[in-house]
């Protein structure tokens, strides 16, 4: 059911000069499934990365921030699995997640403190670790130049199309390439970052100027997604950065700063919104966009307010104007002195309510032919102030019901 | 779809000295349906109210507060329509509201100010007022003494079964009646009061004392359930004490007052359990108590981040005991000091989560044996504090989508 979601053709996408890639079966949870990925980064590349504020954070999210911290600049692997989130597990977790990090370092000959471990699927299982690492050097015999579209399979759980963006930029008369993968796809409210996404470019940047572009990617990509507004215990976004395109950046007085961090958050963006194109159920790919606010929380508040509304998303799902709904959902969005008589909103082109109430204007049959599209923009202008921001959902469709219903079946 | 929710026979439903009741049919929304309700209330009736905190709070709302702070004790007459929220309305909706109780004045030989109008229903369509106008004087001839059951089908929306919940006391040794109804069953997740509850009683109350014990039965009741997270712009709950029982209690020093509030909280909570038990879609009753907060407030953030996740209530709705979805929830519910090793987790008797992580005892059959149930009880024990707090919700259907998917149709 995914919408609007187009899987890039093989020529359109670009090896990152530095990083090579394998995947292969593990069994973690199901026979048959690509589900262990390893990323080799070649010796110099910066690494940094963003993780869920989920308080029961997962064993591998609690390593990658111990690794990143030891290593800084000198992460030179990631592993990743599918099938079992490792989150809830504890210290048989962490025990888990280092043993992991402890074979690729062998099989790559290099030191635990520079693996980055993530795990995706069911929460609360004990990590099958044994199987991780029988299936390793099967992975690292793997390590190809280019396999950015298998590994966007292999970290896939309910996803139903692997997800790729892929770009080559000219920035300082360089042929620089950006290339990244991400995941969904329920137990998406990222807060920090979402459960997966990779960036790799060969453009150079200094490690703490990327530490800075990760945070400000993230914030201006997956975290302005929702699907379910459950926040997972295993959202990653890892940004690498090899300079193999001869392109080094180093602060943002560099010439090429503001095109280059401008890519960086393009292709954030696009794969940010790709999970939600295919989430769970959806059949529809909705904009939340609020301008008008006095801050950028105030603008948020609302968005995700009609985001995670229940009665809102099956609304769309029914392509039913009951636009009332939009409505009790900015009036509960805990603005507390808010003045509804300033509130306008918009669907599409269609000026639905008015001064905070129902547009004399408005005609429920245009509300209708907006509501059959695929693609939704809501629009609210809040009267308060200049501050505009903008965050993606989707419906809320029986197939989600059926789809969390049955996960772990 | 409604669990576990049993009518009362109507030799159970006791009348309310003091209060009559007519119901009539508006043709509000659909023909041949109850959906015009007038309260006509004794003189000397104290009342007090509870709303909706949602901005967009709808035309009646306002003019119910208006009111209240107009007349004060003198309230003579509740009027409430079911098919139209009469929300998201603007002046014309204040307009509609004020009109109907001009005419119920009228019909009553009461002022204006004395009537307290409700509404529930679709949000940001014009109210009928002509219908409802048209409609009042043969509610008004069907004024009777002990109508509740009546009342409580002529509020239902999209309840499956009509909610009324009576109770005989004996308080200052007499005979004293508390009778009450409400509705839900979606955009519940009342903040200070639902959409509707009225609450009547022969005890006499003085009227500063209602008004604060209005907030604390709603704060122990209402307030504490939760369907869809969606705060509704009319949520409302109304007590009103005739003092015709003999009994009159003026202050919190009356010997009788402890066991005049329990009651006036058991019936409330009830009514408020009602409401859950029949919420769209339902097929669980869901009770999540937190133990061991550090304050109220740690305890129902917890509870609510439970009672909203999509993934918590499909998981219940398919009976899976895919728990790791509730750490989950307890992770991003808010507490951002939370040390996850001290939290435990148990569903009915089942140990589930010990210090943060699995418990090795833990038996996947047992889990299921619990979620299979109609009636499940998630205790946490956040291992911080002594403060418990519960709340009340439901799981997710596909029934839940299709009930909102078709609301309007």
């Amino acid at each position: 059911m995914a919408v609007n979601l187009h899987i890039p053709a093989q020529e359109d996408i670009f090896g990152v000069p530095g990083i090579e890639i394998g995947v292969t079966e593990a069994g973690v949870r199901k026979a048959n499934r690509r589900d262990l990925t390893v990323f080799r980064l070649a010796e110099g590349t910066s690494v940094a990365g963003v993780f869920t504020l989920n308080r029961f954070c997962a064993a591998p999210v609690q390593v990658c921030q111990a690794h990143l911290a030891q290593a800084g600049n000198g992460i030179r692997a990631l592993v990743i699995n599918t099938g079992n989130a490792n989150a809830g597990t504890g210290e048989p977790g962490l025990a888990a997640a280092n043993a992991t990090c402890d074979a690729v370092a062998k099989l790559l000959d290099i030191a635990p403190a520079q693996v980055l471990p993530f795990s995706t699927g069911v929460i609360l299982e004990p990590l099958p670790v044994d199987r991780i690492v029988a299936a390793l050097p099967k992975a690292v015999a793997a390590l190809g130049p280019n396999q950015w579209f298998e590994a966007a399979h292999g970290i896939m759980t309910t996803d139903t199309l692997p997800k790729v963006v892929s770009r080559k930029v000219q920035l300082g008369g360089k042929d620089v390439t950006f290339t990244g993968i991400s995941k969904g796809a329920g137990m998406i409210r990222p807060n920090m970052a979402t459960m997966l996404g990779f960036l790799g470019t060969d453009a150079g940047i200094a490690p703490a100027l990327l530490k800075e572009l990760a945070r400000e990617v993230a914030d201006n990509s997956f975290n302005r997604i929702t699907i379910d507004g459950d926040t997972s215990t295993n959202d990653s976004f890892i940004i690498a950065a090899t300079g193999k395109s001869g392109l080094q950046v180093n602060d943002r007085a560099h010439a090429d700063f503001a095109a280059l961090r401008q890519a960086l958050v393009d292709v954030a963006a696009e794969l940010a919104q790709l999970i939600v194109r295919d989430a769970e159920g959806a059949t529809k790919f909705i904009t939340v966009k609020v301008e008008g606010a006095g801050s950028t929380e105030e603008a948020l508040k609302v968005a995700y307010a009609i985001g995670h509304s229940p009665l809102v998303k099956t609304a769309f799902f029914a392509s039913d104007p009951n636009l009332g709904r939009i409505l009790a959902a900015i009036g509960y969005a805990g603005i507390a002195d808010l003045d509804v008589g300033g509130v306008n909103m918009w669907l599409d082109d269609v000026w639905v309510a008015k001064n905070g109430g129902r547009n004399p204007d408005y005609q429920e049959a245009d509300g209708q032919r907006v509501m059959k599209q695929p693609e939704i923009l809501v629009r609210i202008d809040l009267g308060r102030g200049n501050v505009t921001d903008t965050v993606y959902t989707c419906d809320f469709s029986h197939e989600y019901v059926s789809i969390n219903a049955d996960y772990r079946s």
